[in-house]
């Protein structure tokens, strides 16, 4: 049965930003089949179920590329303002973080991604914990196994530990469930590791997710072997002080020929920039989580000049306050100040959308003809007189109110 | 009868940002009698109506400096991204939003003003149409009679009219209801005019509220009678083509000898901050506001610099997409990401309470003996096991659990 989805703007989401008035999306099964006006559409599929939303605004749905799921029971557990304090506080806690509690945490997480109209995620999984709620949420899911070990005396143990994980998350692969590799960061993983990790994702195909140059810290260590992570490392090494295991160049060489979304980036300088453009690679921005455990936002105008698509994600509840990517839009709207406003507000909805769909390597994040049926359709009173509206979009969208993933429409709580 | 309302953590809101643990606050009648650790109030009145939260963060109600109530109807109607389109966007529509339906979205905007814990609010009142919602309101209530004018053909129709809404501001003056003058701008409004309602501000006493220096386009016809402005003007004055009517300075210089609170300031130059400093007078910033209008924030360290106390208001859901106190905080605690986040988060904290009580002249926004029992109280899990108490109030507070003004619960919807 052919679906007709109508609203009073939609907004398609490709590079132009083009938006229908009265417009609507046909699809059948898991596909678009047409975008059109809504008269159009129904002329052309008499038979199709039909609706119409008359203070509606549809959009693809929208794509959260970098989150970890597993450390949503934080709320007011991790300290902020300083990533070195950041993180000695998750070594604390990680495992009251994720026993009991956990998994219910999981799922009330969940529901927020999906009323906040997100119909993919980019999920970091670091022990496994979240994988069988997210085989089973309707979400779309990206679930990169991280392999994370820079202290040789562990590696093996800490590989055949990712190899277990990557094999479990194989079974569950589906058309909407696809397992994935990340590397933790260029700080945290030896390079045998990584180019063992590389392996498996040329095997898996796809794109590998990395943190990269998140913390003056992380440049610190990488560059001159010492400052924070010098005596982080040594706690967990039994005194011995080590070193660091690539600079930042020498890690994006590692990544060499492989599709790669790095996160964070806030402290990349040109050069790293330069590299990273020349690896075709794409760059996740998380900027509430920046700014509370880093206290500086990403520098867009810097990544936009090396030609970097950037796209904006949530991070975790570790160092957010929701996973709601309406909320990381509307703060990223009035925290990029200068940026000018009604164009900010596009490129910063296809960083939810069409850009994030290029990073991950998606069929969808836009609406056109042959993409996933992903959709998300919100309601806004005035939308029909708006001129504003991806910019009144983000301002005024709290819950989505139909949503469809694979051309399957999803409760949303 | 007196209350003692205790929860784990009380928020002096004082200079020093004092924090009790398992704290409390006795109070009777309107005032508070006391604040001191919740055992020792209930040994000091064994008879008073006791209650504890545990989960609770209590602070003194919220005070809202500086909005817009009669513009609550809009909602993606007026044109944002530049003060000059905005202005335009005012004009054309001010009718229909002052209009129909103008009573209903004042009262649901209160609503969302009670619910963020906030118990005072500076209502700007352009034409009267707040007067006695905001009367009969259970808000702690600066009315600010607006006076506007600066063509001298309608200057004595205006002040008519500005005495009118005046006097019967006064008919309605309260222990919670304060009926104040506020001089629009200096580039609405003639000196004539604004000497004449500080004659009326003198009678009444307490605080003349200004919006001062919030676009460029200000600037540029304040000191040169040129830009948008000249042709906004010459529009309104039938073809010709008038002239600023005081520079900035000598705007400020006008309001020697008056407690002022300057609303935006996002322009002001040094030599106008330091003008303002020796006026004593506050400056209210509303981050939301500057950004939609003209794309720029205060600069908060020159402003600390000059000395001049800044607070933080929503202004009108004309420039903002809600009244809600707590979601201004969270917007400038990450919209201001280079300030180093807990004291920033203690500053913002202090902006809304003990510093906004200053520049309005209240006897509350603290918790001391002999101040106004206007409290609010907020729940938050895991509030006994955090030492970033301020910050996280910040960024997790989404509505007040209970809320007192005058010593009396006001409910919330």
């Amino acid at each position: 049965m052919i679906h007709i989805l109508g609203a009073e703007r939609v907004l398609l989401c490709d590079e132009e930003f083009r938006l229908l008035s009265k417009g609507a999306v046909a699809f059948l099964g898991d596909k678009i089949l047409a975008v059109d006006s809504y008269e159009k559409l129904q002329k052309r599929y008499p038979e199709a179920l039909a609706e119409y939303h008359p203070q509606g605004i549809l959009l693809p749905g929208l794509i959260n590329a970098h989150l970890h799921l597993e450390f949503s029971a934080n709320q007011t557990t991790l300290l902020y303002g300083g990533f070195d304090r950041w993180l000695s506080s998750v070594i604390t806690h990680r495992d009251v973080l994720m026993g009991e509690g956990a998994k219910e945490a999981m799922r009330r997480a969940l529901d927020e991604v999906l009323s906040s109209g997100t119909t993919t995620i980019g999920a970091i999984s670091s022990a496994g914990l979240d994988l069988e709620i997210l085989a089973h949420s309707s979400l779309r899911v990206l679930f990169f196994n991280e392999v994370i070990g820079s202290n040789p005396s562990a590696i093996d143990f800490l590989w055949e530990d990712f190899l277990g994980r990557l094999k479990r998350s194989e079974e569950f692969k589906s058309s909407r469930f696809t397992p994935l590799v990340a590397i933790h960061s260029p700080y945290s993983v030896h390079p045998f590791l990584i180019k063992r990790a590389l392996l498996e994702a040329k095997r898996l195909g796809g794109v590998v997710s990395t943190h990269f140059m998140e913390s003056k810290e992380e440049r610190e260590w990488l560059e001159e072997s010492r400052g924070f992570f010098g005596d982080f490392f040594a706690r967990f090494f039994g005194g011995v002080k080590p070193k660091a295991l690539s600079t930042p160049l020498e890690f994006l060489e590692l990544l060499e020929g492989q599709r790669v979304m790095l996160v964070h980036g806030v402290q990349m300088n040109e050069e790293e920039l330069a590299k990273a453009a020349s690896l075709g690679a794409s760059l996740a921005s998380c900027p509430r989580s920046n700014r509370l455990l880093g206290g500086e936002l990403l520098d867009i105008s810097k990544v936009k000049k090396a030609g970097i698509p950037f796209l904006l994600a949530t991070d975790g509840l570790s160092s957010n306050t929701s996973l709601s990517l309406l909320e990381e839009l509307r703060i990223a709207l009035f925290a990029y100040a200068k940026e000018p406003l009604e164009s900010w507000a596009r490129e910063l909805v296809l960083s939810v959308t069409k850009r994030a769909a290029y990073a991950l390597g998606l069929e969808s994040g836009e609406l056109r003809e042959g993409l996933k049926a992903d959709l998300a359709l919100f309601e806004l009173e005035g939308i029909g007189e708006c001129t504003q509206e991806a910019l009144q979009w983000i301002l005024h969208a709290k819950k989505v109110k139909t949503l469809y993933i694979e051309g399957k429409k999803v409760e949303v709580k």
